[in-house]
């Protein structure tokens, strides 16, 4: 029986081996059966044109794995695979040419994790095909930093730490992070008012690891969590994940609502929510930031109740307008707060590097969580960070972007209040990369509404998503983190024109 | 009142920030209390060397920030923080110096999470401190690719991927992992003979991820799972932060005991295990590989039962003996098997890369589950990867690597024969890093004699960390990877002497 196989000599894998694989896929896929002759060897390498111990080789790997057995005289003959049951050593039970028990159960993957269907396809950061434009389109949907503004900073960074640290950055690093970076990132939160240790530090793969670690930690599948509506859409899916029920808890002009929040604490009973999560500075999406006296309640109110409160701190770097707040972790002496950070969101989002700043037990806790779940951190992603700050660039850094995204956010809130309807209202953030729009009623989709403005070349983020219940009124979110002041101009423009002309009753 | 302050002029920080912090850890540790008054800044400016207008923007940022307030005059005066009840605004109920407030109940953080106590600083891989011998120790206990293998090829790739790549490996990856990898690591599982798409791999930071993602897929707490025993001591962290109910099946010299196995499926009745944890090639940590049959009924064994099989190949790339047996996954092909593997047991330990092999409906889930959790992995790491196997160095690489781990193996199976009692039993590992000495009864405790040969300079893994039950016998895993042939000699001299001291009874 002639076999269909090509050799390809340019491949890179040897001849032998591109033979057996191609008898093994012809073995799965049927087309040679249990007990079917391989050809000869003296006739296979002519007609493959390679020389025939090249063909004997395979024959024997073939042979070794279980694929082929050498009956009588010299020819080679597919074998059968072993089946049940198991005490039969004789491998006469064929289970069919592709290896599958008839009648055994298949496993139905898509059935294991319902809880994952409808945080599907939620991503957000993957690449969209641009549109027909002359002109590109304004990304008003982007919260990454912007890449453009520390084009070199990596590269110098990295060639730093590897002239360096030779062995070090290849091996494991220690599970709660680098000794130095942990140092470093203590310091670094003692700027901000928050007085901790080395030990108080884990070091995460980013934000999102580091809120994954406090879930791991403190919630249990069925416990109550409260969070900010909206807040972060990621979030969702993060607490699908750990199967929590969800309790939201509205955003006002001045920050969640803390008489809401004071009532579903008092009368929750024994079912105190396990972790109350906020972000008090630059809210994702609002934009809103907390003031001193707000922060005190809620630090007062977790304390009272004794529920911790998971202090999401991601754009702390990104004051850039009036006097900064501190976080409410700098007033807590009763240890009731576990702050995030991270480095993602001003610099490097690629290089993973974030933290937990916690209660000593708590970080130990968690770095035991971190290791039984990753062993470590990437060591030269942490190594890469610490050089950064070490240097002075990341403070070098922070003044540049500072001055850029004051201009961004300066030129947003100008362009919102030329070029928007009366009908709709806007937050006007301090820092960090986002404001939020509410609309009065535009009588179209949300979906319809993205789709005009994509349109139109202007991408923006839809409200709805970073709710769970479907909001009284319609919001787009806009963020300047990869938006230019021509571009901000130009997709405000068109965002005007697009709500004028849809936009129907009063605010 | 004068103040304990001191300015540190160089360390960065300006001087009007360093009185502001350390006024607030005044407060916080009661020295300043509610009602206290602050130094006028015309005396406190020339206490501390500064300009008083330092002072002044000092103050004014701790009454932005609440804690001082101005009163009668221009005095300045320690303010009392919120506290309950909520309504009441006038912020006159204090709640002492250190924030606390009387009677709450305090976060108890050690309680929350009585799992993790027993699975605590089992890590392994903390430096330890080296003892007072001439010679380096013999470091038969670390189980991570020796990095003088490798000198410059990380500090290669870097730069490499450097130079082509600007904006793109600053930036989030694709949640399932770059295209381009993914892409690369379906062809290198093709040369491992298994036919994979780039759609069915999920490219994760290292096998422990891989490991824990599988876990958050398939597994629910109080599920019951099978590994073996012995089997890598960090699973069973891993598994215990699952709340998962372990079977432990033996290791034979064949492999896991199927007989034992079968049993067990059999009898589960409706209590069926979710998975199978297995590591078919070079065990860690009795370095034993199954052979093909073995692997069929395996296979055979999970396809009639319908329990997905997780095929941990840490090691796949490691085989330097003998006839390469092809992965479980090869034979897949009613899709029940995940396979596990990772670039850092050859390379790179510290870059945290690794993948999974999973049919396409459970990859696309694995995603999700990366996405909500993480994010993405780190895209330099990725990229870094990438290079290194596109442009063959991984493969040069491998040449050398297995060069050297055969000589090095070879050398220590020579040297247990020479140097080992009658009574210690050892396996003859093919490939990877370990073997696996089963002793006669020594008469002392794993521990003691872990700390004689620790006394020697010898360095080994007591075997208990490899099982939860406690073994029968004891054991010690003994790992080349960062040992060379000389200290291998050097190590088993050690040990011969230190097990003929110790050892009793016949085997």
């Amino acid at each position: 029986m002639p076999l269909p196989l090509v050799i390809d000599h340019d491949c890179g894998t040897p001849a032998y081996r591109q033979i057996q694989n191609e008898i093994v896929r012809l073995i799965h896929s049927g087309v040679l059966a249990p007990g079917d002759r391989l050809p000869s060897t003296r006739i296979l390498g002519p007609d493959l044109g390679v020389h025939r111990s090249t063909v004997v080789r395979a024959y024997e790997e073939l042979q070794a794995l279980g694929y082929v057995e050498s009956g009588s005289g010299t020819h080679t003959r597919v074998r059968s695979r072993y089946s049940f049951p198991l005490g039969d050593a004789s491998g006469s039970d064929s289970i069919g040419p592709a290896g599958v028990i008839a009648g055994a159960p298949a496993i139905d993957w898509e059935g294991l994790d319902p809880r994952l269907t409808s945080a599907k396809r939620q991503s957000g950061i993957d690449p969209k095909p641009s549109a027909s434009s002359h002109l590109p389109h304004v990304e008003f949907d982007r919260l990454t930093a912007d890449p453009s503004l520390a084009p070199d900073v990596l590269r110098r960074c990295l060639k730093a730490v590897l002239a360096q640290g030779r062995g070090a950055v290849l091996d494991y690093s220690h599970p709660g992070g680098s000794p130095p970076l942990r140092k470093l990132v203590a310091e670094r939160m003692r700027r901000h008012g928050v007085d901790v240790a080395p030990a108080n530090i884990v070091i995460t793969a980013g934000a999102q690891h580091a809120l994954d670690l406090l879930l791991r930690y403190l919630v249990r599948a069925g416990d109550r969590v409260v969070v900010e509506a909206p807040t972060y859409g990621l979030m969702h899916a993060l607490l699908r994940l750990h199967k929590v029920r969800v309790v939201e808890i509205p955003v006002l002009s001045s920050g969640i609502d803390l008489g809401a929040l004071e009532s579903v604490l008092r009368e929750a009973g024994a079912a105190l929510p396990r972790l109350i999560y906020s972000m008090p500075g630059f809210q994702n999406p609002t934009g809103v930031t907390t003031d001193q006296i707000h922060r005190e309640r809620l630090l007062a109110l977790c304390e009272k109740h004794g529920v911790p409160l998971v202090e999401d701190g991601f754009q702390e770097e990104m004051k850039y307008e009036g006097l900064a707040v501190m976080p409410v972790k700098s007033m807590d002496a009763a240890g009731v707060v576990m702050y995030v950070g991270t480095f993602s969101k001003v610099v490097f989002p690629g290089l993973r590097v974030g933290w937990i700043a916690a209660p000593e037990t708590a970080a130990s806790h968690l770095v035991d969580i971190l290791h039984a779940s990753a062993l470590s951190v990437n060591t030269l992603a942490q190594a890469t960070a610490l050089h950064f700050c070490r240097t002075g660039a990341f403070d070098k850094h922070l003044r540049r972007a500072h001055r850029v995204y004051r201009g961004r956010m300066r030129t947003l809130l100008r362009e919102l209040h030329r070029q928007m309807p009366e009908t709709v209202a806007w937050t006007r953030p301090r820092g960090g990369y986002t404001t939020w729009l509410t609309l009065a009623d535009t009588g179209v989709s949300e979906t319809e509404l993205l789709s005009r403005l994509e349109a139109g070349g202007v991408r923006v983020s839809g409200g709805s998503r970073f709710f769970l219940a479907p909001p009284a009124k319609q919001h787009l979110r806009l963020s300047i983190a990869c938006t230019n002041e021509e571009a901000i101009a130009r997709g405000c423009q068109t965002l005007g024109e697009v709500l004028k002309k849809v936009g129907g009753g009063s605010h």
